[in-house]
């Protein structure tokens, strides 16, 4: 009797799916390196963000920053002289590679080697949004619970990287940072891992290692 | 050329509008207070309700459970003999009053004074959904950042009360929670707040209170 129908006017994810390619078509015509940055809010995706710009001095980095309607992680970033372009969603709940599309077309991708593209504070409806990123990142917190992890399996299953922070809280919050990295791997065998803590610097170095790996070996 | 258009049969606010005001209908008809409770992923939610349930002993509460795939949550209630209903949304990333609809169905609402929903984590999508409560709560903690209230302005102007957790770990964090109690009250003055921590127990009595005078003034 009051079932919700809604008919849509062709195939949202398949369009999505189409944009994204282009997207990355795009950026690898440049010769740009983009990590898509997932996770809940207060995760630690923009304080990522600012690490990777403070540490990969010699890498030229521009970052996409999606929220729904500040730009207060914006300012964040352009505090650090690097430039930033927001994307206001509204109410949307994730960036979709049409979003992301409009946004390259502000960004001169010449001096870029790398960009960063920061996902809406979200663990569901950015899953299955593919933006054309060369990797995705998820941020995960030990502050967010023992069962995140199992609680969101879709979108842990469509990542390239597991990133467990603050695990220097993992002690007060009765977690172990080893169990939610077995729930990565459960779901994800592929998944890389890394158990760091972004405000100690614990584990902050691998992670760094591995991004401009990925960079250099994209360069070739 | 690549705009994305949707067509919908009919507004599905107006028609969710109809259906949370049925659903205050049946709850008012039995006697029963509900609260939904709002946050985002490991906010303490399940842990607040634990909370309740574990001291408002004479009250007879019952517990809807809103996840994307799993149990965990419903099975953490569970465990304290309370009758938890779960409902998971598949993709869907928030409750809406058709799917409470169908589970008030299932609960026996004769023997229940105070029933709990407990929306599925996520600050953006569920603020738009009246699911028929008397009062919304909302569980912010200050491990999601100094910027977390005023990123997401929408949801923290449709709340009765904005709770904020794990005060213990504001001076860890660098935060304040004066201001975040201050981000509450700029955005929605007649919101209730609570500074607490459901791990030391801080400011919880006052909560327990606010919650039992509103059961005991809604049932004269």
């Amino acid at each position: 009797m009051h079932d919700i129908k809604i008919s849509c006017d062709f195939d949202i994810l398949e369009e999505n799916r189409r944009l994204a390619k282009e997207n990355r078509k795009i950026l690898d015509d440049h010769g740009v390196y983009c990590i898509e940055i997932l996770g809940s809010i207060g995760s630690g995706k923009t304080t990522l963000i600012e690490t990777i710009c403070r540490n990969l001095r010699d890498t030229r980095t521009k970052v996409i920053v999606g929220d729904v309607v500040s730009e207060y992680d914006k300012q964040r970033i352009a505090k650090l002289s690097i430039e930033a372009i927001g994307i206001n969603t509204g109410k949307e709940c994730h960036l979709d590679a049409h979003l992301i599309h409009h946004a390259l077309e502000e960004v001169d991708l010449e001096d870029v080697d790398l960009l960063l593209i920061e996902n809406v504070g979200n663990l569901i409806c950015p899953a299955d949004f593919d933006l054309g990123a060369h990797e995705r990142f998820i941020v995960v917190s030990v502050t967010e619970g023992r069962d995140v992890i199992r609680k969101h399996p879709h979108i842990f299953m469509k990542v390239n990287a597991g990133i467990i922070n603050k695990v220097d809280l993992a002690g007060y919050f009765g977690i172990n940072a080893d169990s939610l990295v077995e729930d990565i791997l459960s779901l994800n065998r592929d998944c890389k891992v890394f158990k760091i803590s972004l405000k100690t610097g614990e584990g902050v170095r691998g992670l760094l290692r591995h991004i401009a790996q990925s960079i250099e070996i994209a360069s070739f």
